[in-house]
């Protein structure tokens, strides 16, 4: 009925203008949606990043394509064309959690930067209640660039880091919790009032998007005066 | 033009009953309407805490009446009849703030717990950014009996505390902060969803109620079986 | 991808450094990551408490390892090796509901106690809307050291309880009622505004955290000075 | 500049109509606003009922206007024109507080009753923490047709007495308290989610429109089949 | 476990004690613990009003019990025992909705209302925005002693029918609608909003609370003085 | 039970009042209670335009009534008698999605443009993120006389379309998006709060709503002075 | 210290692109920071429109130039620079409030609406809980090509008149209300909830945002294909 | 009466320890408190810098230290010893504002940043309703190593910038605002839900906090590997 049928329109020139890939949000699409969107990345050649792919409609996307996709079902993520580039040298982002329920959220994250060229290393599973934890590997932590930080709850974790290290760190508040947890809100709220100066912090279980805040301060330092 | 004027009723039989004195709220009361409590409280020889009483409202009372009330500004407290009892002993209760601003609160409840003859020690500014400032005192804090927590912001203090220390941590979020601070509800909700098992919460600033529940720790100890 | 495979961190010095056992919470976690991380409690010998552990999710662990688990579905709670340790002396926590909706967190609540070793008397649908249930029962709750009420709706029940007994009273507010009850965040708020002094508060439905801090109580009694 | 000048327009059938005379609201307006709509009052000799009238606006009103208003400081309310009618026969309504607090938005119902020559009962300071005030008294309200209950914080006093009587209780949440009392809004929802059946709400401090319930039921009674 | 298993504890005294009987609100409980309850009441030849029970859950009761109960599904309400009363004399009551999606809630406040004896009028269809459908049936309207309403979205109804009627007028806010109706919150604040005096509220889709403030209003001219 | 049954009633004069037909929202509806309304507008030969109808539910509608019904699904719109009209001359409204999750909610303000004989322009996938697509496409939106607006998360696309185009812009929220895009909280308060002047708003994902203020808007050229 | 101070850059060029001359948003700015923002529309013999300028802050502006401002206070605008334009023709906007309330909200429109040249006819105090007094305006109403209603507390006057009028509803909420009221949140969702098709709103107190909107939709017609 | 008076615990080996000196926010303390953390820090010769210092409370230290204060009145901000160190080179942060009322906090940003030693480029008023400003200044803009934005409203420019430039965007959302901007909390959500990825977000008003983020983000470059 409308004149002009609508249909997406790819921003291929992202990488050259903003250093990042347009990635593909899957939440909200259909199958046919998606497929039709990959087609188009294909036809230039064009590798592309998807979030959040639940497996249900993974599997439900055309099996050819399927096939050429490297998907992962813990951060809901795919790859399509040329899969993850090689990571250069060693790893310079730190993705921390602060309990194993906060795992897929971190894993977006790390996905995405391995599809940008850039080595991770996660360290899961210590969140402030046992202190030691965290203690026994900051050395290994400040060893990165930048640091990710996901943590759900009450988000101490962000605080905490924020005090011990020097880099940028990144808080991915996750929804993991329940009651006052309200859906990541009070982790939001937390590491945005964070005690510790200069925390940064992205939309509640936004993996991806702290993974592009990542590169746009690795990239800074790159292209940097 | 009611039939019946209505006034105060003293609940004078609260401390056999549950172990608490019952206290003035003194926000939202005039200087007439405290001053008339107070003299009911005289006649009965019931030696009365007064919270929530503002400076400027102090000031405002009955000159005579002023004289008789020991008043503290910082916590907004004031003490009438007999002075706060003589605290027994070592102290049982750590106060704990994370910052400076936490420190009105913090009075408020060890102002309360005096006045049950209580005594407390006070812990300042022991905030999670610079963690050392928390671990160069926690043998201290562990020698008491009972924790009281105030923090404000992102409230990281009762989650690190809660795992270090196996006493009751009673967390009291204050309104301390700005933006998604919220007037403390974050400090409030992060307390709630700690990730250290077992800390309980009251309301934002209320310094005498976390008195009253420590008070209801440390009788239910003496009165145990 | 990542360097460094991420997996659970058990915080087997719990018990030792604040005398409560870690619990395993296994919403949010799937059947594999709930089963690995019981191997590792399995091979040190360690009890483990799971909770928020859905009947369905239940069904999915492996058969052999279900078997092994105390599984009891109201509560949606499991425990693992040993089973609950015998319960010692007499009663010391009564669990009280205000109505037969609250049970399930009530039970959390009683099964973590047990779990500690720590005798329960459960005292069910007292809500205040019926005064004379609660008050035919108010001599046997006050015959315990600490009380846990679980009440969603409006809460009323804690500051009802909290004016009639003099030990600590730990609320817990459920997520029972509709419209305004908003998942409990209306019982949250009530309890926590309560008129009732020294009344404290967990998160929503969380009974496990109640049983925790009753713990803490308990053990401030045995270790204090 | 409009071309038709804005003025109020009174409703002066409202009596006929619904059994009301219209109230002036007078947060909000100006001195000056008031003072127009009160001499429209006076020019058709129509009495009025000012709520929300604090005690500097009254002040600012014309002199020889504020001498004919009969006003009352705590309830903000004045009334223009005969004064509050002659209350007929017994009280029929018992207008209840929790606490010496919420006498102000007791007592502007207790005021627009009488305006409307219903007489009231005032029974103060019943809260539920020392609940042997609300039974020593609960015989007397049960004497009345209708039964208002001012309250703020937790509001745990409207699901008390709507469980201990029979007639219609109105519940009028106030803003008293602080931090998750939040001006009322805990106390509003904790009367709306009451576990006693057939509890009913107005709004926030709402005494006139608790009032003017009052009247519409006792309305429905004169004139009802 | 716990040394004293917990059950429901019928409240057989309401209807002498407030005039209305106790309901089971089915939500929250399983088949087996509705069954239970209700043996309860057949016990005592007590008969019930079950709310919100769905007809999925309705079919899992016992098919013997199920049989017992006059079931209906719009409003999902049954009653067991007895039927409903028979309604005496001419309908007392009009439950008014402002559109058909709001016909269940309306539908239990009639269905509880038959449950007590008092017979009903309902009146469907008539929103505001085509006001012609009101106003050909208020004087309809005005014939019964009490007037229930329920509407969503924005809840305009009960304030123009405040202004048209003299009787109570009880605002059920139902949850229809989407995006800033937020559940049915819009309805209920515009219903406690209301610019006309003297509308009452319950809680959102709380037809059976409206129902029993209507059997209040109805019992206090009764009984009255 | 009721004395009256209660049913939907026809709005037919809407379209002669104030320009719209009546819809059909069958969110909350049965299939049941839909075809019932369907029988009286073909009683009646007046179309339907059906809104909100989900796949499942239209495929559970009588089939010989869904053979009649135009369905949509991407819009959930059905439409009944007639079928849209033909649209008259050149496209007067332009339809503006950020994103292809948008597109559902513009193919429904596109529909029920068309039901009522305007023709409409999609332009999809213009979101500010790529700027130079929404400049590509401004010339081509500036043709039209309302713009309308889906956009999604931060909603930025209104703000800066407002501050390009001189005819009424109305946003249209969606709740596309995660976290604190809240449902479409964020993208409606957005709108709401555009820095470019004179942007109108209509409730979260209310396609329907836009198109019927385009077509007040249109109406008033056509009737004015 | 920065290199380059900040200084307002003005849009002269938007009333050519838009159809709009930017206003002077004045709260939150310094008398100082208005005057150099004046000076600068001066020096280019650019008129200007002020909104938000409370009386004192208009007092604190220099003399001079204060004179050069037709101010008025009700509505806190003031124009500098050739007053407002002569309105052509007859009132094509008819601006309507519910209270008196409203006025200052409605006058912001009817200023912003004459400084453009656009003729306003000001109806005011229609609230819907005296319905008479609406209906006594409506056909007064009709004889515009734009309503514009400004409403506060439960805003049902938007919603009533949006099923009475074929034109463009315009609604502006209004923060006239306490409670619930919520300082104009209600007005706004239930504007935006509104059950009557079409209506279209602004953010809260936005008289000058209605006013704009409203002369998009005029403008919109003058160059109307 | 506390054992140990409590007092401020100087954190000096911050900037050792994460490359950020401890500023004194100063909202919440007393002038008294503020000048005796400055008197420390004297003490031992660190600078030291003042945030959310008003100017009332800064004319209320004591005159002698107020010399000795850099104090800015926009920024809310002070600077004790040494002045502001020297910023070397060319200005590597753009900090650009999308209104003139966003400057104070934007200064809070550059002002704490010259503390450090980073020169900064303020770029003022270049919000999205007139986008030409923005696009004027882009490439100065892209000239820097981190841009940071302060916004209020609907804050769509940090979304309209994060697709423009390549570099680490740091969002500062502004309480700027009315209705629902809700005191930044719709800017800080939009900010958020960015359509543009990689964009980080500090708390409401934070500018020191983008300032540490900016520190954070060009000290990894300089230690980086």
């Amino acid at each position: 009925m409308p004149r002009q049928p609508a249909e997406a329109v790819l921003d291929l020139g992202r990488r050259k203008r903003i250093g990042l890939d347009e990635a593909v949000f899957c939440a909200g699409k259909s199958p046919a949606q998606i497929a039709s969107i990959l087609s188009k990345h294909e036809a230039v050649r064009s590798p592309a990043l998807l979030t959040r792919l639940d497996p249900d409609k993974f599997a439900r996307l055309p099996a050819s394509l399927g096939k050429r996709i490297d998907y992962e079902p813990l951060s809901r993520t795919g790859i399509l064309g040329a899969g993850p580039r090689k990571a250069r040298g060693r790893p310079l982002v730190a993705v921390v959690t602060a309990g194993t329920s906060d795992l897929g959220v971190a894993r977006e994250a790390a996905r995405a930067l391995g599809f940008h060229g850039i080595g991770v290393t996660e360290i899961a599973d210590v969140g402030v209640a046992g202190l030691w934890r965290l203690m026994k590997r900051i050395d290994a932590i400040r060893r990165h660039r930048v640091v990710i930080v996901a943590a759900g709850m009450d988000a101490a974790l962000p605080s905490v880091l924020g005090g011990l290290v020097a880099c940028p760190v990144i808080a991915v508040p996750t929804s993991v919790g329940y009651g006052v947890a309200a859906g990541g809100t009070t982790a939001l709220n937390a590491a945005l009032a964070s005690c510790a100066p200069g925390v940064v912090v992205v939309n509640i279980d936004n993996g991806y998007g702290a993974a592009c805040a990542a590169l746009r301060i690795l990239n800074t330092k790159a292209s940097g005066g």
